[in-house]
């Protein structure tokens, strides 16, 4: 399948060019360019939602109860969920099956995770890529889930219209929340395995830290899920929703897209700069040696490269 | 103090200028470079050691009790923990005071958090810097601590010489750690807790996975340790200086320095590429409205900006 093939199969919300397009973007293929620039026009229809917490905390069922939510309101939806999962136990795939069983039958609804080890610039550069086939592709709703709940992690889950940040009793306190820096970029809190003991304690507290917070028009809603009975799925949904409206008020999700993109489109330029002046630091190079015996230091050879990559032809440039 | 009199107290060992200066790595300075140039060539003397794990593993206590271990063998030492923590909180500063009361009157030991927002690379690059300033200060030993386990954590952590990864029986089992793809990045594994039920579990899961992986010439020892009774701490120490003794004797620990070296001269380079194409994309620019009206697609907005950072002088350029 060529690309002007598949964009056209992507923009029908064809399953396997959404499948094979997200591959792409997985593995960093050459076509990227051009299935971007024929996508791109296509998109800015969906909403997004970012999940993100530890691992165990439970943001895959979650998502599950979420896309019902969706469909039940007739949206179509997607789920990425970010896997770092490691080359030697093929989570990734298994998960992906036992995800989409519940929804086999529904082409309303679209399950994928995506490894991004293939994609030079890691999950911060493959995910919006991936968010915005999806879009294209029909999708009302695109939800990404990251695992973990490192500082990419969440700038990936944060770098969505609405970003959920998910905790459970068991993972611990609210002062590990604050400890990990989530406090303040989070739209929506669940504490999530509501029946546990501590679960109203730690919705509690964060309540409070939230109140002690600087002062903002958007005070993030603590919400109590259990994905076992399902209570407080519907209320998760109308938090979500709230934040949406709140937002599309006062215009602030269109501002917040427009400052993501030119921000993702730097990182995108950063990141081919770097490809560019790879050559010039080669383990054999006259740089790298200097490195190496510390005449050069690392912010001089930084430098160095900056200048060889302006140089018209940096193999012949002084 | 300006930057030559603080280079010379670092070289001196003074903790006030070691402190000063990494207060400079933490706010992105302006006098960073010329503080590399002067403190590099003394550099390359100290042994790194990451930790990593979920927030509550008890990182900053196996940390404690790695100091003592280093302090008896006579090793200057130092540790820095990465702290993202909210600055609404303010618990990098009071946790500070906290660890470094036992050893306030020990000048073999230098403890430290660092926050990295004012740094433009973030954790990835400030990590290093400050680690060279602790190295150049005299430090035998340094160490460093992550909050979290995302990619960028690990990514730190791992950044080093010898790369301990933490896990806890309450946190999660095994394939917590697989699906967070820490399971190649360690070079040693510790379940701390080991009074909690479950532990022996976890050790015992780790070991099998750790089987399971590729073939290599190291096989990482998962350890059991408890903070609250010191088990296990020597022996941690002792997988650690044998990790430390098998790459010296295979060169591998000169070869991962070299190549973490031309990575971070990469990543400086690649941020002030970004900085320098800043303003060619500011909100109101051409090329930002082009964005938004989704004529000019990312990729094509980022070879704009690369094309107008080669351009001799991009304010006239064509």
């Amino acid at each position: 399948m060529d690309v002007s093939s598949l964009i056209e199969g992507v923009l029908a919300g064809d399953r396997r060019a959404v499948a094979r397009a997200i591959s792409m973007v997985e593995d960093g293929a050459r076509g990227l360019a051009e299935l971007s620039a024929g996508l791109y026009p296509h998109t800015g229809q969906a909403y997004t939602i970012g999940l993100t917490g530890s691992p165990g905390v439970g943001k895959s069922s979650l998502a599950q109860h979420l896309v019902k939510q969706a469909r039940e309101r007739n949206h179509a939806v997607a789920v990425l969920a970010i896997d770092p999962t490691s080359p030697f136990t093929g989570g990734a795939l298994l998960g992906d099956r036992l995800r989409m069983q519940e929804h086999a039958t529904d082409r309303g609804v679209f399950i994928r995770s995506m490894a991004t080890r293939g994609h030079l610039g890691g999950m911060a550069l493959a995910a919006p890529e991936a968010m915005r086939i999806l879009d294209a592709s029909g999708k009302d709703v695109v939800m990404v889930e990251t695992v973990g709940v490192g500082q990419a992690e969440v700038e990936v889950a944060t770098a969505t219209d609405t970003a959920v940040v998910v905790v459970s009793p068991g993972w611990g306190d609210a002062v590990q929340v604050a400890k990990a820096g989530i406090l303040e970029v989070a739209d929506v809190f669940v504490v999530n395995k509501a029946d546990k003991e501590g679960a109203q304690e730690a919705a509690r507290d964060l309540r409070h830290m939230l109140k002690m917070g600087p002062a903002s028009d958007w005070l993030p809603p603590v919400v109590l899920t259990s994905t076992v009975s399902g209570e407080g799925i519907d209320e998760l949904w109308d938090a979500i929703e709230g934040h949406r409206k709140h937002q599309e008020s006062t215009g602030d999700v269109l501002q917040k897209r427009r400052d993501r993109l030119l921000n993702e489109v730097e990182g995108m330029a950063a990141q081919e700069f770097r490809q560019l002046t790879r050559g010039a630091l080669e383990a054999d190079s006259e740089l790298a040696r200097s490195l190496e015996q510390r005449e050069v230091d690392p912010y001089r050879a930084a430098a160095i490269l900056l200048e060889w990559a302006s140089t018209p032809d940096p193999h012949t440039g002084s």
